[in-house]
């Protein structure tokens, strides 16, 4: 087992893994920029060395200070957190090269994950679904009917050189198509100088539901069921839940077969995440693969009771995994607490908090990095707390989510707090009934505005 | 179901009532004296009512004053949570008289319970193990010989006067009763001017074991497993765990039955406790049992997934129990925060909160009514927070309150963390290996002092 491990990341996530080495009697080291000393991944690892100022670039992302702190403190694993240098292959290899551990993926398998057409291409191979399209542009019309025909309707057609929603149709019938195929191209040639078209099946009414994985050295791989993240604003998850809504047992079946397929068709090693979409007749297709441990992974870590940080230790450390797979016995729900303000479009509201007073009690559990008196640095995502309700019901799990944001007081700044908490009362939430398409429509109410 | 329940109590306690009925939807009214106008359950609860000055004798004890809140606020049903008048007959009976629901047992239950003569003549019917011993007063040599045969050796003597050890002997053979019997009776009256003697069967190496269970209206009881209490100190617990390291499958199945029997013979209706005392060869003899909710309750709900609260007003509410008994999936500890100081005597340390900060994470729970800034009243029993972790295994879960309570800053008064924190370095602790003496010998180490 390792000795000391170095946490090459900051806030909620370098506490969340300095916390497990503790349990687990390992030695550890903080990293920090300048901006972070006073942060509690400093106070509570073992050792601290700092990297550099507050710019990622010059600390976090600064590949050379953090092997040299590795080295300086004798550190015989790096644990990257996520973000940062987590999915960075040029890291990974350059810490094989000095005999660090990097627990995560190899720079390999972050190489063939990272770039999406070749995760793609590779996830096709090992027969997971993908969302079925042309290969590459479209030469004519009559290939695009062909393609259309092939995968079936509703499709998109979309401008390769695209952004924006220019160049793009969705059309439900072949009737439909020829007209549509003219003027997006009339649209993409206006618009960006180039007409070259590609199709992909139109994802309806799609859900993005994850499968958490676990990969160890011998090739074997297992899963931790689904997390539902479709609840999010400009690709940015906003709150998770698992199980799904959404999800039947089958569908969670045929999902963890292909995930796992997945992690051992590449020998993945470590905890890794297999995203996909899901329609509405729940088919599924893969997205894409995180190689390294999510924000949201805590609501699988309530629903299986096992600790995925431990489980990304043991699995770098050569312990083999017994190769069973996890189903959730309990309903866990996440709401990242964000320094934004919710009714200025979730602006980023850096500086200091005043007062804060956390919620507690059953089934409650909370993640965050800040303490009263902290101040918030402008130069880092805004995340200050993961919120996790856990118990028996969906039902149970919501109002353990109302009655502990009620209790959640941050003064100071401004957060995501009111937001989270109206979420809880949306009627298309509480049914389960929501899509990744479900912000778009989000509208905040003042009511759920902090007394000031 | 109830719309509207009075708690009568304070404390971490009447939060953590406030917070299940919250969950359920039930709204809720705190009460409170003078000194605790600024505490959390007053801040959390749908309404408020004063009901006097901070002495519980005239407040949180005076039973017209609380009768007369829940009047004025048209509650329901009232919850004693544990302490001041959760095992009072009499209020009970009056709540009944006022046709609101007490959420605790009958004052029948309570007075034939709460008297430990009397409860342990019923459990002896029930067929339940009581300590064996003599029948009152031995009245000669003949018969303290005859009773020490009956109940098998070793045995104590005690005086019916005595106290303090004085007039007390342990006997561990036959050769050794009379010359025990003699000096005992001489230090007796020496000492207390009354030479009666009785005689218990000596428990050898007693653990403190106690059974929870959960009785519904229709006479049907569950029990929830054990929680082991034996870390005390004067008879009042500091820390407790489940599973018991000294438990066997066996041993629960016998205590578990013995416990669902009791509250089947008597018809309980609630949440209940049955404490026991276990020798060391794993026989166990019924000593007490608590008709309320116990402080160390958590521990059930982290390891069998239920929220007890919830049950009790289920309960109490006529919703009758599945039947089925709960087995410990996990291993939990509470450790109790009190304003103590241990390296003065464990004596108070009532004051002002200067700095807060609580510990997080995974499998880490915290039940407090306590906030940055808050004055601890001098006027009530001095806990402050339970601090609860679970894990997988003993170890794991030690292993997490080690870092737990290294998080846990409290400033401007004295706590008990660094009790038990040593506790959880302690290798007698480690190993399991604790009886209700354990205190006894129990020295503090400077080396845990907080740095000031």
């Amino acid at each position: 087992m390792f000795k000391k491990i170095l946490i090459a990341n900051r806030g909620e996530i370098a506490l969340r893994v300095i916390r497990t080495c503790k349990e687990m009697g390992i030695n550890t080291v903080a990293v920090y920029s300048k901006a972070d000393a006073e942060s509690l991944h400093v106070r509570f690892a073992d050792e601290a060395v700092c990297i550099g100022p507050a710019p990622s670039n010059e600390s976090y992302l600064k590949i050379p200070n953090i092997i040299a702190a590795a080295e300086i403190t004798n550190a015989d694993a790096i644990h990257p957190g996520y973000g940062f240098l987590s999915e960075n292959a040029n890291f990974s290899k350059i810490c094989a090269e000095h005999d660090i551990k990097f627990i995560g993926a190899s720079s390999d398998m972050i190489d063939r994950m990272g770039d999406k057409a070749t995760a793609k291409a590779t996830m096709k191979e090992a027969g997971v679904p993908c969302v079925p399209g042309s290969e590459g542009i479209l030469t004519d019309y009559d290939e695009c009917l062909k393609t259309a025909k092939k995968i079936g309707f509703p499709v998109m057609l979309k401008a390769t050189a695209g952004g924006g929603g220019k160049g793009m149709r969705a059309v439900w019938s072949e009737d439909k198509l020829e007209a549509a195929w003219e003027s997006a191209r009339q649209e993409a040639k206006a618009g960006f100088g180039n007409d070259g078209m590609y199709m992909e099946k139109l994802i309806e009414e799609p859900r993005h539901i994850e499968i958490q994985i676990v990969g160890d050295q011998t090739g074997k791989a297992c899963h931790l069921s689904e997390r539902d993240c479709s609840v999010q604003r400009r690709h940015q998850k906003l709150t998770e839940e698992t199980p799904s809504p959404f999800m039947t047992n089958k569908l969670r079946e045929k999902m963890g077969k292909a995930a796992v397929k997945a992690a051992e068709y590449i020998g993945y090693e470590g905890a890794g995440t297999v995203e996909f979409l899901v329609d509405k007749h729940r088919n599924f297709y893969f997205m894409e693969m995180n190689t390294r441990i999510q924000v949201e992974h805590p609501i699988t870590e309530m629903v299986v009771d096992h600790d995925l940080i431990r489980e990304q230790i043991l699995v770098a450390a050569g312990v083999p995994i017994s190769g069973k797979d996890y189903y959730p016995k309990l309903h866990s729900i996440e709401c990242r607490i964000n320094a934004e303000d919710p009714y200025n479009d979730f602006r980023p509201s850096p500086g200091k908090i005043t007062t804060l007073h956390t919620p507690g009690g059953h089934g409650v559990r909370l993640d965050t990095h800040v303490y009263s008196g902290y101040i918030i640095p402008p130069n880092y995502d805004s995340m200050i707390a993961k919120l996790i309700t856990t118990a028996q019901t969906r039902e149970e799990a919501i109002n353990k989510m109302k009655r502990a944001l009620d209790e959640f007081v941050v003064e100071g700044i401004k957060t995501t707090i009111p937001f989270h908490r109206q979420l809880m009362d949306h009627p298309d939430y509480l049914a389960g009934n929501y899509t990744t398409k479900f912000m778009e429509d989000f509208v905040m109410d003042d009511k759920y505005k902090d007394e000031e």
